[in-house]
């Protein structure tokens, strides 16, 4: 099933998904898997990541992204419902914060006054309307950029 | 193009969407689109939301997630690219810590030292392998629950 090109011997994640690391998991099919993380922010945070190893989400197939982030939803339900949460919090770390360079997806059960006010804590603001409107204009060029590299990458 | 039984009168998003309250856009097309966070946790926070009223990622309809988070993809790398950032921070509050009550995916560029030394601070244990396991098996029957509901309603 695991094509030797799409894993990464030294990568946890990837022993994980070959079964050369054992671990019980919450959730499988073809493309994807689940388990729990074992410094869970609450019980019953899960990560889900791809069988194939990929480093980030920038770097997932565009064609599977329906697929993967429909096991996301449907872990995000699960979860809150084996808990008893009242909501879920679902977060990915590009390369920075990213613990494991494996592409995962952290859902975690969320209840009123868990303790976890926000994750945004240290919010910032523009200087000025001015500077707000700038970065505003260099991400529309950025996205226009992609969408080009990308359509002549993927098309 | 907006349908009203898919606007929230009230909804904050939802009026940004059908253009009532006006802010500067860093990306759209017909399903979604993105602007920037008033409050960012970094210059270039954005965030994505889809035109229509979905409260929370369990709420959105599966077969657009595909097309959602290929501008999620799209816009992490926009924003990176824009800002000259080594990373992303992705992630979405479901109905706890939710400021708005319209799906919303929190877009963030990241640099190494930057300040936000990883979100997830409170990391706790599991007091036991057993309830490890246990938690493992409530999850794992939930989300067979979550298969034959979603099977039901969706097919």
């Amino acid at each position: 099933m695991m094509q030797n090109r799409d894993f990464e011997e030294n990568c946890t994640f990837c022993r994980i998904s070959s079964g050369a690391l054992s671990t019980p998991r919450v959730f499988e099919d073809q493309g994807s898997l689940a388990f729990l993380d074992h410094r869970p922010l609450f019980p019953g945070h899960s990560l889900l990541i791809p069988r194939q190893h990929f480093e980030t989400l920038d770097d997932f197939p565009a064609s599977r992204l329906g697929e993967f982030f429909f096991n996301v939803q449907l872990l995000s339900q699960a979860v809150q419902s084996a808990m008893d949460a009242e909501g879920s919090f679902i977060a990915m770390n590009n390369r920075v914060s990213q613990s494991v360079p494996h592409l995962h997806v952290h859902i975690v059960p969320r209840r009123r006054k868990d303790g976890l006010k926000g994750f945004f804590w240290p919010r910032t603001k523009y200087r000025s309307e001015e500077e707000m409107l700038s970065v505003n204009e260099r991400i529309c060029f950025a996205v226009e950029a992609m969408r080009k590299e990308i359509s002549n990458h993927k098309k």
